[in-house]
């Protein structure tokens, strides 16, 4: 039933793990069904980008005010811009029965679980956290900085995904692109997701 | 790291919904690599039937003992002979890294759940269940039993799938097939379980 909420997925994880590669793999693959949300931003529309396509080009006055009224369900400046998601766009799509998919930093990802906790969080993790005991494995072939180096990484990355539901390693972007949408594919499968379908249904044929 | 426990899988649903077809479409696919478990019974080995494949084959008396020891996760009695699941052949599976996959009846599924409560259950439900809308839509063309028993067997089955985790409409064998092979996969990302096999890594490097 289309009249059913769609999911919000949001892939984060930390900067150079290649969240946009992937992002870029998921939509442009033919089994995607939902929907990106388009980022606001107030830096200058650079050639060739289309204003609610790209982005929705904004003033530092509008951007601002729509801060004031609580319209964004994250936002944050990088290098004198502001760059946000507008909830509108999310809520609206989600109402009409479509996923949303964010794919943002981490500190955005944070804010968005305050706002929609029953998101769909996806940590986008890089290969050498998984692969990090095969290479420290033959110790002597790493310096003990190197090593200490590692581990403190591994550390910092088990910190920040801490607060998401699944953790995708990007070891190939198509592996990845595929561990995604298997992801979401599954959550529309959750019990209490597919009961409260048939539930509705039920009461419609009832009436 | 093969160290890292399975995950038991339980996939049961109503009689007749195809459960047997569905499991051999998985263990026939070659992505499959979990373990089916073996179950128990106390009827006659028939032609062709091997001990320790099929079946494992005891007697009346063996099997009883084995009940009184709680040797089994689950267990029943159909046409006067005894069916069960052993548990340790499940323990030994899922402590040696593997996933064990039972295909059960809902009343065995429920002792399963008491008993692992952590494991994946997946409700293997009729495509007429999820039809059910688009069948009654044309009112005029169902008697008012059929639409009335129609909703009764919806309502009885919703009744059913209350304890498992997901459900798989099994409106085709390979796409069902597919379906659970996609939640287990996603089961093995969920960040509780990646995070716990990560932290496992960093303990052993830091020795």
């Amino acid at each position: 039933m289309t009249s059913d909420k769609g999911l919000l997925i949001v892939l984060s994880g930390p900067s150079g793990v290649g969240k946009g590669t992937v992002r870029k793999a998921i939509f442009d693959h033919p089994d995607t069904d939902f929907k990106y949300s388009i980022s606001m931003t107030t830096r200058e529309k650079r050639e060739g980008e289309v204003d609610g396509v790209d982005y929705f080009f904004k003033s530092k006055e509008e951007f601002e005010a729509l801060i004031e009224q609580d319209k964004f369900i994250e936002y944050a400046q990088y290098v004198g811009n502001y760059y946000g998601t507008p909830v509108d766009y999310v809520d609206q799509t989600m109402a009409s029965g479509h996923d949303v998919f964010l794919e943002i930093e981490v500190e955005g990802a944070k804010q968005v679980r305050e706002k929609f906790p029953e998101a769909l969080f996806i940590f986008l993790a890089p290969p050498d956290l998984t692969q990090l005991e095969r290479r420290l494995v033959n110790r002597g072939t790493d310096s003990p900085e190197i090593i200490r180096h590692r581990i403190d990484e591994a550390k910092r990355e088990l910190k920040l995904m801490n607060l998401y539901d699944y953790v995708v390693i990007n070891d190939d972007v198509d592996n990845a692109r595929q561990r995604v949408q298997c992801i979401v594919e599954a959550s529309h499968m959750k019990r209490a997701r597919v009961e409260s379908k048939l539930r509705k249904m039920l009461l419609e044929v009832n009436q």
